[in-house]
């Protein structure tokens, strides 16, 4: 943890306590005592350090002080064909530390329809984990998430509105560009990155996003497990927007 | 498993028989039966189809025919601090996948000394985690493997034998460069990618990197888990050789 994240109702008039998993981090883990300062951030808010005041029952007191603004919202949304249950639960902290600000979750011809009742596409299973991947990563802009049945209706009617101006481009094996090339040849500020399932797009969904201005890219012959694929994807789109 | 990897000593006149783990997975993951087609590859070999030819106990006796040459070896080789077991107990099967030639474990002021007793650091542990990644990528090259306890003597004496003509660039959050840009800067044609320790390389390494020809590559301000980095270093790298 490389920074504590906080709700905003938790912060009251510059002072901050924290019990439960938290506090049991930063006394186990990171052994604070008086004095010591941590890394804080309000969820979608801004960032800033606190100091130990007070450490009694496994409960932390700190006061702090914010920066000002919150940091700026990641350049690069991603459309994931909902994977199994055991790889989504890998992935949701490993986006969220890669920075994404939505993910759009969809479904796909190749997606099994039971993946779509499975407890990790509920709020309460996965805001944890994307919490743990920004405290991780030092941001506290928390992904929107929105998870789509139809996604033929997706596409059609309701992506212009999720994503606004985007450079759209869809992660496809046969491209005959590289996703790099393609995301460098861009114009726009901001990426929707289309990662399909596992065993890929089928052709209908591949002509309905190219349809809808998603262009191919690629990244070799390769077939990686999904997890690590979607890791690799983003943070190749990833790296037109870093130093 | 998108190929089946056999050992040399395994094939024999046309004729391939298979029991154990991969036996098991032809029939009760891919559901083969008599006259299907299965791709199979020999180790650091060519890659070819095998066809079914008969099942009995658990044993699957495949007819195959072999391509002509091994697949070419990755352009990139890995220098990697040791992580932490579990970390490097994932990251095996994923480095294979995403294909290096060399993978080349170091010690750092930061590797803690009790991770090179590890078991995940033999190679009866490893080799089959690396077989696992070849196998899901359709690679039969498996990567050469050297463990280096004493950091300066590797760089110093070592690195030019095990890695030969590369670019030489080390992953660094405080480059003034992004990792791809330096990458695509470089003429040779291949790539040694250096990986730091959690907690990154200290002011001497780094130093001692530089002074021996690494180039300096960054990937944002985000800090992210070892194994995620990892991953992410290695395909924004393995970008420049993909259509």
């Amino acid at each position: 943890m490389n920074l504590v994240l906080v709700e905003s109702d938790e912060i009251n008039a510059g002072e901050l306590r924290l019990s439960g998993p938290r506090a049991a981090h930063l006394l186990k883990v990171l052994h604070v005592a008086p004095g010591h300062e941590v890394r804080i951030g309000v969820i979608d808010g801004p960032r800033g350090v606190g100091t130990v005041q007070a450490i009694a029952d496994g409960t932390v007191t700190l006061r702090y002080a914010l920066d000002g603004d919150a940091p700026p919202r990641p350049a690069i949304d991603l459309l994931l064909a909902v994977p199994r249950p055991k790889v989504m639960r890998r992935l949701w902290a490993q986006i969220a530390a890669l920075g994404v600000g939505r993910i759009i979750l969809t479904n796909a011809a190749k997606v099994e329809r039971n993946y779509f009742d499975s407890h990790i596409l509920s709020p309460e299973s996965y805001r944890p984990l994307l919490i743990e991947g920004l405290q991780q990563a030092r941001d506290t802009r928390l992904p929107a998430v929105s998870i789509h049945r139809q996604f033929k209706v997706l596409v059609e009617d309701q992506l212009d509105a999720l994503v606004g101006q985007a450079a759209r481009i869809v992660a496809d094996p046969s491209a005959t560009r590289g996703l790099s090339d393609v995301v460098r040849g861009a114009v726009e500020e901001r990426v929707l990155l289309a990662v399909g399932p596992e065993g890929g797009w089928n052709a209908f969904e591949l002509g309905l996003l190219e349809t809808h201005g998603f262009l191919r890219g690629g990244m070799g012959s390769r077939i990686l497990r999904s997890d690590t694929a979607c890791v690799a994807l983003l943070a190749i789109a990833s790296a037109r927007f870093q130093i």
